[in-house]
């Protein structure tokens, strides 16, 4: 079953060893686990339901705690301590876009806030009531998860937007097809969700991100419903496309969503190299960026994440033996490991590798073989629940993650991980931070950071220091030049830093989109635009 | 110096041999010249300007009539007989950001219009004067046409948005790069129109449209200045460039644009193959674009078309050698002509050149060198020239372009080449028409189709021959599925169909965007979106 207060599956366990324990334990010092409220007092704490019943409507205080908040770590906070603020009212479950016109209706007769729910697993914010004051309807679209037609013919398949990535690629694969697109919230995600939040995937440098796979659709909005048909290009005015994707439920529910599909590769091998400094590491993936090799993931981790991703893999001795070798080869601390993934036809992906490798030797980078690669593949969804063992030993990890060109990339990540190490100095509190570039493009790099400190088990305390950190690492994005989000979206716990990219312009023309579709504002209020 | 009522410059030209007229008149039969009104009969017949005297603004007739139209056959109509309904008053001529704001807060000052010029090749009806009885204020952007930085590292070039093709290539091609966007009207055209059209060049397949080439820039609004901070990519919230890209001179003008840039090509081929059938053909450009091989020009001419092309070669000898030897290999009458170009890494362009020949031999495309690729390469901008020769000789030559998903391009096809030979059959004309499919995509192709008809020399009877030929063929784009435009834009000329694919809430959701940057709706009104 699904945790309600973690991530993840409760028969799935990825545990912190002795040697992680220890390496925390030296860098930031040992964790004191908190303790963890039940679901049934959350349950009771919630206020009642305002909403009158309807037939589509789930208004058990499970169901509502269920749909309350995502999986950012405020939001973990508020569900590990038991102190869900806020609640929505009831949960809708269509499973067609009339119910789903229903149940907009019903919200409006019912002076009721809408929150479009996918698979939960929002790391910015997107899922909390806005006013409490206010009846909110969450509408859950999860069992809108059907394929509706594939044609081979345009390699196009339509979708019911609710359905998680796992569902999605099963429809696929029966047929020969993948979409392709793998964030690592793959396993509860939804298409609808990656959609409005212009979600990547970590091969998006094959499969292209989700602006690129989404080719058309539907959505339900409160002035009617908007039918977004397929081109494979087109030059004809602003693109409608272009309206939905990054809209964060502002403007409507996506329903249904015809996605840009591949066929399965026949080929696909992730490769990891060594770098021995983090200066010939950067040189190299921007070479490989902007080659244009056929290519379908470059992930680089610098020296911290590296190391502390070697040591968290818990096989002490054979991290020895492999770290020694590299040492030899010239990669001794400092050392930056970079995973190399090609998938498609065999005729292109196998040259594709041959010469990332080759370009990546002229770099001094130290090629490892596979087996580095298929571990990270068979983990690739696995890593987040490292989540659940550090909160158990009393550690939070945390991410963020931006955007930035070529000639920034070093100072946003130095500049995030400054400011990190600096948040909760004044506290006595260390933060362990290190980073990897996670998507790759000729014009520069995604700047993905992760923060681990020590909770201190009490609800007012750790919100406090997450507060402090996210303030100060967003602070420092903005100040590097960068997006406030790459892949996450933006939700309430960013919507602080859009105006900075966006300009008083920018903002006042989504709004003025957003009250075009939704002219009441009743739809995901306080998220993205700031109120 | 450039034609004032045709295409190009008036030193080349690009004749129609006694072949070429031959086969023509066997189609639709010997053309009449019509008699051209002279430039100065033209200025003579504006209407006086009525806009106060500007030192940034040129009021003279003959700069106001070379502002008043662009490309489109109505335009050339006009052009041609002398009967310029309507030109604007005034032309500014802005040299920096400041001047532009200058001249819209002139234009305000005065209650006038504002169409943004660039390269004045609209073939769609950008250019001209929405409401004569309105002052208008024509804004020319070709004197900001420098290129103000280049950041190697990221390759972003940034250019003042007024530059045309050959100066920004010429500009880049100093430093070693290219942007590598080259539409037919490439000579002429304008950064800033490809942007706000949302252009295509003829080698997409690797550098992509120009959604994907343009980075971020500023924009002059009625409402202020919006900058567009560059990022690899970014999940926060709407693009904004998607606001700006399509949106043809309604909510502002663009004044400055950072392209993503690649360095030159180190080598380029291009290649023809013949295959003895449509099916053929379709089939298998349809498997090279799913193919995702490195190529950067994939160009299929129906039969109907490479029959045309042969024949309008001049060649006569040369072209019966060829066919004689491809109807031997299997590629007689019917036969369709496939260009395939590559650029890039030799290490990267050859190979995907052989696939892809290995590629069309499975489906009987027979090779012929590199011969025909070259020359298509030299003649790239050339080939339009051929409508003034066609006019001197009685026929215009009109285009339409749309894209569909692939199982309805054939059909889209047959549809706009019925629906154009059936346009003037009631007053007893022949349309000759052909096809080629400029833009290749795994999800489908642009359909590009050329027509030729007889002028009668009389303007209101070539005029009325161009509106029955126009909305016929745009019925049968839009009844095929297809976007009504993949790459010219909507201007006037197209947006009477505009809302079968936006919709009303689209239409609506548009129409509020531009608001939000001109509120009084001074901005090119009367295009894109119909009054």
């Amino acid at each position: 079953m699904r945790r309600w207060n973690g991530w993840g599956d409760d028969t799935i366990d990825v545990p912190l060893g002795p040697e992680a324990l220890g390496f925390l334990g030296e860098r930031i010092g040992p964790g004191t686990a908190p303790r963890d409220a039940t679901f049934d007092a959350a349950c009771a704490a919630l206020p009642p339901g305002r909403l009158p019943p309807h037939p589509l409507v789930d208004a058990s205080a499970p169901t509502r705690l269920l749909h309350a908040l995502g999986q950012s770590l405020p939001d973990w906070l508020r569900l590990r301590h038991g102190r869900v603020h806020a609640a929505p009212d009831g949960v809708g479950y269509p499973e067609c876009s009339e119910q789903v016109r229903t149940l907009l209706a019903y919200a409006a007769a019912n002076g009721a806030d809408v929150i479009p729910y996918g698979g939960g697993t929002s790391v910015a914010g997107h899922l909390g009531v806005h006013d409490p004051s206010r009846p909110t309807l969450s509408i859950d679209m999860r069992r809108m998860r059907a394929m509706i037609s594939l044609d081979r013919e345009a390699q196009l398949a339509t979708f019911c937007a609710g359905v998680a990535g796992p569902d999605l690629e099963a429809q696929l694969r029966a047929h020969g097809y993948t979409l392709g697109h793998f964030p690592q919230s793959f396993e509860y995600s939804t298409l609808g969700g990656w959609v409005v939040t212009r979600s990547s995937g970590q091969q998006s440098l094959r499969y292209g991100r989700i602006e690129g796979l989404f080719a058309g659709g539907r959505v339900e909005t409160p002035a009617g419903t908007l039918e977004i048909p397929t081109f494979p290009a087109s030059s004809a005015g602003v693109d409608v496309r272009e309206m939905v994707l990054g809209s964060e439920g502002r403007l409507g529910i996506l329903t249904h969503a015809t996605v840009r599909i591949s066929r399965l590769p026949q080929h696909e091998a992730f490769h990891a190299v060594f770098f021995p400094d983090w200066e010939r590491a950067v040189a190299a993936v921007r070479e490989l960026a902007q080659a244009k090799l056929a290519l379908s993931m470059l992930r680089l981790s610098n020296a911290v994440e590296t190391t502390t991703m070697l040591t968290l893999a818990g096989h002490p001795r054979v991290v020895r033996l492999l770290e020694g070798w590299l040492a030899l080869r010239g990669s001794g601390n400092g050392k930056c490991m970079l995973m190399i993934g090609a998938s498609g036809e065999k005729a292109q992906a196998v040259p594709a590798i041959k010469a990332a490798l080759a370009l990546a030797r002229r770099h001094r980078g130290v090629h490892v073989g596979r087996g580095l690669g298929e571990r990270w593949r068979r983990n690739r969804f696995r890593s987040v629940y490292l989540r659940n063992a550090a909160w158990a030993h009393g550690y939070a990890i945390d991410t963020v993650e931006t955007a930035v060109d070529w000639p920034r990339v070093t100072h946003a990540m130095e500049g995030i991980e400054r400011a990190a190490a600096q948040a909760l100095q004044a506290q006595g509190e260390k933060v362990h931070a290190y980073t990897h570039l996670s998507h790759l493009y000729p014009q520069g790099a995604s700047v993905y950071s992760t923060f681990v400190f020590r909770l201190t088990g009490e609800f007012e305390a750790d919100m406090l220091r997450w507060r402090q950190l996210k303030d100060r690492v967003s602070e420092a994005i903005v100040a590097a030049g960068g997006t406030i989000s790459h892949q996450h979206g933006v939700g309430v716990d960013h919507a602080p830093w859009l105006a900075e990219e966006k300009g008083e312009l920018g903002m006042k023309a989504m709004a003025a989109l957003f009250r075009q579709f939704d002219p009441d504002g009743r739809m995901n209020p306080g998220k993205l635009l700031a109120p």
